[in-house]
């Protein structure tokens, strides 16, 4: 939805709803909120692309990252996804995370919890040399605030090798499921242990490269990468960082 | 890939590789053995099924769970994949691990460590109750095996609501990158901390459900999915028991 089409704040704070991205199953667990898909969004390195290739679909997994309501990957020049995706074409990127196992007393209402986002658009490449300079510094600084800064600057075969892609988000859905086991009312009577168990990802302890300059340290704009945190609070935090421009350290 | 068409013991091994699962890119990273694909399977719940309706692109997220070379999932009669897959359709099934974020000395050479597998076949709907009623029994089996014995059985109601899906793997190739940055050699001397920050999938403490009857502990068939433990490694296990036809308890 571009601003021209955008008639009131309550439009902008929402993706329009089609037969596309409508949720048809467990609907009181969906939204059409931006809201609601960014933070799904933001909250994850990981998506799952689909696209489709004479018929066939494929699922590709890939890195992400999100400004406002567009959304970029990248790839080598090689890969069959960013080849197909050079003039334009329909795909739907999925982001996903677990968050709990749902035991219930019946096989039928064991679940998950869980948050995702399907969101639809038309993927492109980037052809702007200044676009795809400015989005590849944001697969960076995205994750890492600030980052981009220290490193080797990029090279222009490095520049070459390396695609974009963009994606405006032309709808979205986001679905979540938060809570205990729902049982039918006459199974809580009956024996059965029922219950949620929990699952998050979290950080481990650092394996620094073996190849490290001596007397180099950690630095601090990678602090919130700290051993059993949690990974999709310190992608949230990130990205919020990344929007303000902060470019600390 | 049937068994009429095996030919020897090193092709049941792996799967056939042609233009659709063939390693495009970092092939070096791929592989097409059977046993490589069934890992990255077994240590997960939840996949990502991409299916085509009129041209448009689906990226559904789902649980799974596989027996041999055949995939299976299930969903409500309304989900609009299911509907979709009733008459046999080409899908694509990818499940993946996020195993690190790895930090290099230049924006290009950063990158994840990750294990995913991308499976290809024709979805079908299982039509035939008794292979249904069996199927049905597996999702709550492979990931807790034995427990499906002591819960509410299954009612007809419940049964005709759920659509179960299996698609045998065709094809399938899986990826894999598990090592430290890999930078380019004039890098290394600069002053700029690079390396891996390990992530994983854990396991939580438990939510018992709030209206659990009192005395009912958590059974033993559950003690593998204990706090702080690596729920990758749990879903390898339990597939394993599942296989053994363990039902203890």
């Amino acid at each position: 939805m571009s601003d021209a089409t955008a008639t009131s704040e309550a439009v902008c704070d929402a993706f329009p709803v089609t037969n596309r991205n409508k949720v048809k199953r467990a609907h009181e667990r969906g939204s059409y909120d931006k809201a609601a898909v960014f933070a799904i969004l933001d909250a994850a390195l990981l998506c799952h692309v689909s696209y489709v290739i004479d018929g066939q679909p494929y699922c590709t997994p890939t890195l992400f990252w999100r400004e406002d309501d567009v959304l970029y990957w990248h790839g080598s020049s090689a890969s069959r996804m960013l080849k197909h995706l050079k003039l334009g074409t329909p795909a739907c990127l999925t982001v996903s995370h677990l968050d709990g196992l749902v035991l219930a007393r019946s096989g039928f209402h064991h679940s998950a919890n869980y948050r995702s986002t399907m969101c639809f658009g038309t993927a492109h490449f980037i052809e702007d040399d200044g676009e795809k300079r400015k989005a590849l510094a944001g697969v960076v600084d995205r994750f890492y605030p600030g980052r981009t800064l220290g490193l080797r600057p990029i090279n222009s075969q490095e520049f070459k090798a390396t695609m974009v892609v963009r994606m405006r988000i032309e709808e979205a859905s986001a679905k979540v499921r938060a809570k205990n086991v729902v049982d039918d009312e006459e199974d809580y009577a009956l024996p059965i242990w029922a219950g949620v168990i929990p699952v998050q990802m979290t950080i481990g302890a650092d394996d620094p490269c073996p190849r490290q300059r001596p007397g180099v340290t950690r630095p601090e704009n990678l602090s919130a990468y700290r051993e059993g945190r949690r990974l999709d609070e310190i992608f949230v935090e990130s990205q919020r960082a990344y929007e303000r421009g902060s470019v600390a350290d």
